[in-house]
């Protein structure tokens, strides 16, 4: 089990992702890692983090010298550097050198660089960005959220089979239940999109549940939901950014008296313990559906336990074949030639 | 100052809506409140509760045996239920007995009654709903929650015309920022509809400071933020399903150790002011805005202090002639003309 890892995509430079790739590569004895950067600053990173022994052995550096920018148009940066660590990574799975490529980079650069790369699967119109998120029970998969954010119905239709294939066969689900995001439970409710989505989601041999809500996203009663990417992008970055309100505010009225302050001590294990369960870091990283490969976009602010756990989910996603389950069911469902005639 | 209040709204039947008129009226004595409901009910209610004296005096009851549940489509409703408590709340404005309506009930029943009692405003093609939220600093209006789920560039135009006016009057800003809600910051980045509205918000005479994020909602960096109602219906959801979720999660993990128990009952007084900071119930229910006339709605869970606010709410929109206002800036900014083209 080879994986690529983009050692310049987090915000905080390649320490915490080298230290991410070290707890793998501790982890799985099977795994090994090729870093993809500029090779003389990764081996002096490597230098200075004294890795050595049977580690040493199973971590690799691949020289990529450019790096694609959050600021960069997904396409254009993808066509100007073709030695990105991005471009670099897909190529080695693409020439059979690597199993899957992990990012906390640009997630539409990382994108458009597998599709570029590796392809589309058979029969997928529109590949996107799938990630799973805690809720009261097991987790959730939402998918699209940021790839298409102009979308058809068939899309929709797309991201529940890949999430179902996706979900079912990384956490072990019989029958995924699939809902469609929309503002209101019954079919008649939603925009235009989800109106047309509705009627080809009860169409299928899916387990679909039918619409569920905002609210519902977090109450764990579905275990896929699909929507366009604009709207789950914004739902993630909205839930992201009350979190770290929620979070500000609290301290600041603790901070407020000397009796919240012991209080805090004693209850900061439970709010650890919390923490924890919510915290993206466990989550490992977004996977790509729909590009002939594995590919895993993990946040930004990945520290290394969310870079190790991308690696794992990567592993996974290539392991439990993923994507020849996509296939299957897409051909099974019938959706092959009308995706195909739409491009 | 006479407002209209929806006895029958709430989730938890007219005692909690009663309170909250009695709390109204005891906090400015130039307020007169109608209720609406069915008489003998109310004069039930109202016996038990032992209204008397002064407040008695500025308390009156309207008789409005229909009442719309949250099941039906809202045209149909109005149309079916003349004597419903929404459709008899707006016709006491239409002929001049009332100020405004307050409802804690169906929403978009609310706002079809007000269009068909009292009409557009003059320009507006779509009338929508408009809401405050806190953030870590002053609150941010947004517009539309969910009234309209598909919208052309142009209404979110309007969306934001009306909304600044709105709280440039009720929060006295001079000159509010107004944000385009999207999933980046740079004016290319965004759906088709995002795109075509930034270039008439950035050409027009407001104080648009471009894109803002999912994560920007709760920084406070922003007075308005535009959307369509679909995507702010499910801002508005998820981030309220996230607070639900994120609470029970938080409970479970206190309630797992006697030590966390202790430090809760010392660190509660921090966790009731930081609940009161982003209580809904402070804000007092969202402004039906572009109908010509006021109407507010507030959430079916309300209580009597989100009442009282949401009376507050709606008489400053009418001592502060929130309407004029929104008239002379469309006038102003010349969105007249195009708008009623439209309809």
């Amino acid at each position: 089990m080879r994986i690529a890892l983009d050692a310049m995509g987090g915000d905080s430079g390649p320490d915490p992702i080298i230290d991410g790739a070290l707890a793998a590569l501790r982890e799985n004895r099977s795994y090994e890692i090729i870093l993809l950067g500029p090779e003389e600053l990764l081996q002096q990173h490597l230098a200075t983090l004294g890795v050595s022994g049977s580690l040493a052995g199973r971590l690799h550096v691949e020289h990529a010298p450019e790096i694609i920018t959050m600021h960069e148009t997904p396409v254009e940066a993808v066509r100007r550097k073709k030695n990105s660590t991005i471009m670099v990574g897909f190529e080695l799975v693409r020439s059979g050198r690597a199993d899957a490529v992990v990012s906390a980079g640009h997630s539409g650069a990382t994108l458009a660089s597998a599709v570029k790369k590796l392809g589309r699967l058979k029969g997928i119109s529109r590949p996107g960005i799938a990630s799973l998120f805690p809720t009261l029970k097991q987790p959730v998969m939402i998918m699209d959220l940021g790839a298409n954010v102009d979308c058809r119905p068939q899309h929709l239709l797309q991201f529940a089979i890949m999430a179902s294939s996706c979900i079912s066969k990384i956490l072990q689900l019989a029958n995924p239940r699939v809902g469609l995001l929309s503002i209101g439970e019954e079919a008649g409710k939603g925009n235009a999109l989800v109106k047309e989505a509705h009627e080809l989601l009860a169409a299928s041999s899916l387990n679909f549940i039918g619409n569920v809500e905002g609210r519902d996203v977090y109450q764990g009663n579905v275990d896929v939901i699909v929507c366009d990417g604009f709207v789950g992008n914004i739902s993630l970055k909205v839930s992201e950014g009350l979190a770290d309100a929620a979070m500000q505010m609290l301290r600041t009225e603790i901070l407020k008296s000397l009796r919240a302050k012991i209080g805090y001590l004693l209850i900061r294990g439970a709010f650890k313990n919390f923490r924890k369960r919510v915290d993206y870091a466990e989550y490992g990283g977004a996977p790509l559906l729909g590009i002939n490969g594995v590919g895993i976009v993990s946040h930004g602010k990945s520290n290394a336990t969310a870079i190790k756990n991308a690696v794992v989910v990567a592993a996974n996603m290539v392991e439990k074949k993923v994507n020849q389950s996509i296939v299957e069911s897409l051909a099974k469902w019938g959706q092959t030639e009308s995706a195909e005639a739409e491009v």
